[in-house]
């Protein structure tokens, strides 16, 4: 499972709306065929193990991460796969909660007369099917958060110099979490300053991830970097309703995307706005600030991954903040992480936290 | 040597302002006899693992973690005793600054016959020596800085709700460093609003540190708890020229020392106060903040470790930063910072980072 689970992550960021699902046959020890969900989403996981497989899976295991799909969507179900090709065994991490599957898959197999075992690094799978879980569950894609800082917390020196605080390797690593997730998000004022591409960078030939700017009035330059590159990389836009109808089509005209979404207090209604991302069939987006919007995305608790990236060098009280306003009144309201990994990337700590209570709230 | 360097470790912190040395006789691989110094600073560490191991270090090895002593103090010279004791060899990390020492201690007891190495686990050595070699070559202690914070860098929500950002398996580490180290300091701001005790607390009977509290005009409680405790825990508070003679005398009744600093600019200079410091003795001390103290340290360019605590929490730009303004012009003037060690201590993060440029500057 071990190893189906490190086949299936190959997926993530490249799969949506699907789920990135790993698969290993083996019979005694030998593995016979490997396989994960392809760009695109598919063929899926199973279907490749067992290709490679061939005849020999007839008596076999297989070790899947996912419950396999019972329903007819663009391919035939895997659960007939699996049983048509005459594997004994099927080792499986996690229940699928689709309503098309739920427990079908299993029941299925079952039915077929092959032995069927669950809860298999059940926790591992869990984690990694955040974002696929969290769609099915809750409408809305995971959002993973990166806050890259000084020792105390600042982006920048009061003057608005940046360059650089954190180190090449961790700037590195950020670019191998944006592929990892179907699309990269930032606010409009990131947009506006920046005019970023948002691109992964660095890590050869990949497939780029959908870029999302949220501005509610669609304040960006038309004729920037981002909205020049919309042909080549995928870019939504979020806006409000009382965006400007020549302004959403001259960013269409462009090939962007605009997504509307509702407002609350003349800002993006932040819950909406990933609901629409939902229904668009995203499952996992990193957001890269700014200070404004990941203060916003907290405060409306959506950030379900945190990943902090730390530089050894203080900046001071004047610096501008790595977060906005969260508009606490008590300490014991404001958003508290886990720990899962910390590590040192280059000369900078990398602290990854999570959401502690799972897929429970919002 | 590790053993050596080991034993020497518990003598951080309560053998001011003598060096923390370990030493550990050995023959063939069994140890002999171990040492360190004691509390106070004597007996010597060489003095006490040669005293365990009597007649049988006679033709043994001596590691010691700091070249040994060769002028008479209070204690006979160490290199004396190993002389006497008959050791064939002397194995010695690294040497001792000291003009009183340098390079005589090695020189003696080559020309005695023994056979001495000198430079293992040199860089081991010299990070555990940094407090006594600060002081013995820039005349002031080595200074370490904590900074406490949310993820985003603040102590504390805009209503001052501080209680607790970091657990308590990180305040006991805070307890511990508090132990590793001669004295406690903390800027006036801090002890005004506070009225901290600094003491070492859950760590069992032990030697307190000092407690040290910048002030220029003392402008401090002589009610207060701190003040309370001066007989208990010396307590010595750092004023300016501009301090009330009433006001120092209140506070010398109290049993707290008074130590008189210059002032630059209205506050305290700092560097005058960290000679005025090292003139008494300290080798080590602790920073606890405030924020603004701590900023002027760093602007100061006097911190030479820096732990960083960091909680699963966010706060938000309204909260209280953990650091004060450092006036930085560019960012090229920040102070930066070597990660050393980082570590999960309860559910915190704990980052230590160190003056990249080791003991060459101010
Ligand atoms: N070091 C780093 O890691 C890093 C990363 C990213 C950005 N940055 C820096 O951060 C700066 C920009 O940060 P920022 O805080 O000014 O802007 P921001 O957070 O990127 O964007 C804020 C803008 O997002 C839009 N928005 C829509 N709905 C919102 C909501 N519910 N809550 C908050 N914002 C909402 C608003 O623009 P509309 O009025 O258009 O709706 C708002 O002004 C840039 O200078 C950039 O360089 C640094
Ligand atoms: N969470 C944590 O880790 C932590 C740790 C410590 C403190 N705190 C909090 O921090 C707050 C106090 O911080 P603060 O920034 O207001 O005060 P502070 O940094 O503790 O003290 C500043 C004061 O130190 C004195 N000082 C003398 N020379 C100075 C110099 N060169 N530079 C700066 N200060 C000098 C001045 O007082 P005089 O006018 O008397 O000279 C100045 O007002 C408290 O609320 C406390 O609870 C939190």
């Amino acid at each position: 499972m071990r190893m189906a689970l490190s086949l299936a992550a190959r997926g993530l960021g490249n799969v949506w709306p699907n789920p990135a699902v790993g698969c290993v046959i083996e019979q005694e020890g030998r593995v016979l065929g490997r396989g994960w969900t392809q760009p695109g989403g598919r063929p899926h996981a199973e279907r490749m193990a067992l290709d490679q497989a061939g005849d020999a899976a007839r008596g076999a295991t297989a070790h899947v991460t996912l419950e396999p799909c019972a329903h007819h969507g663009k391919t035939p179900p895997c659960a007939d796969a699996l049983k048509a090709a005459g594997v004994a065994r099927v080792n499986i991490a996690i229940g699928d909660p689709d309503p098309r599957v739920a427990g079908r898959g299993i029941a299925g197999l079952r039915a077929a007369g092959i032995a069927v075992a669950t809860g298999i690094m059940a926790e591992e799978a869990h984690r990694q099917q955040r974002g696929f879980l969290t769609r099915v569950l809750l409408g809305r894609p995971m959002v993973t958060l990166k806050l890259a800082s000084s020792l105390d917390g600042r982006i920048a020196t009061a003057g608005g110099e940046s360059q650089w605080i954190t180190g090449p390797e961790a700037r590195r690593r950020v670019h191998a979490l944006r592929l990892s997730h179907d699309a990269v998000l930032v606010g409009g004022g990131t947009a506006r300053d920046d005019d970023p591409l948002l691109t992964v960078r660095g890590l050869g030939e990949v497939a780029q991830p959908v870029r999302v700017v949220a501005s509610a009035l669609l304040d960006l330059p038309p004729e920037g970097a981002l909205a020049a590159s919309a042909r080549q990389v995928p870019l939504w836009l979020c806006h409000g309703p009382r965006a400007d109808k020549a302004r959403i089509k001259a960013f269409t005209d462009r090939g962007a995307v605009c997504v509307a979404v509702p407002e609350t207090g003349g800002r993006l209604e932040l819950a909406g706005l990933m609901r629409a991302l939902g229904a668009r069939g995203l499952t996992r987006v990193f957001c890269e600030g700014g200070g404004q919007f990941a203060g916003s995305l907290l405060r409306a608790g959506l950030v379900d991954e945190l990943h902090g990236f730390g530089a050894g060098i203080a900046i001071g009280a004047e610096g501008r903040p790595a977060l906005g306003e969260l508009g606490l009144e008590r300490l014991s309201d404001a958003p508290r992480f886990r720990l899962r990994r910390l590590e040192q990337v280059g000369g900078d700590v990398h602290a990854t936290w999570e959401r502690p209570d799972g897929l429970r709230s919002k």
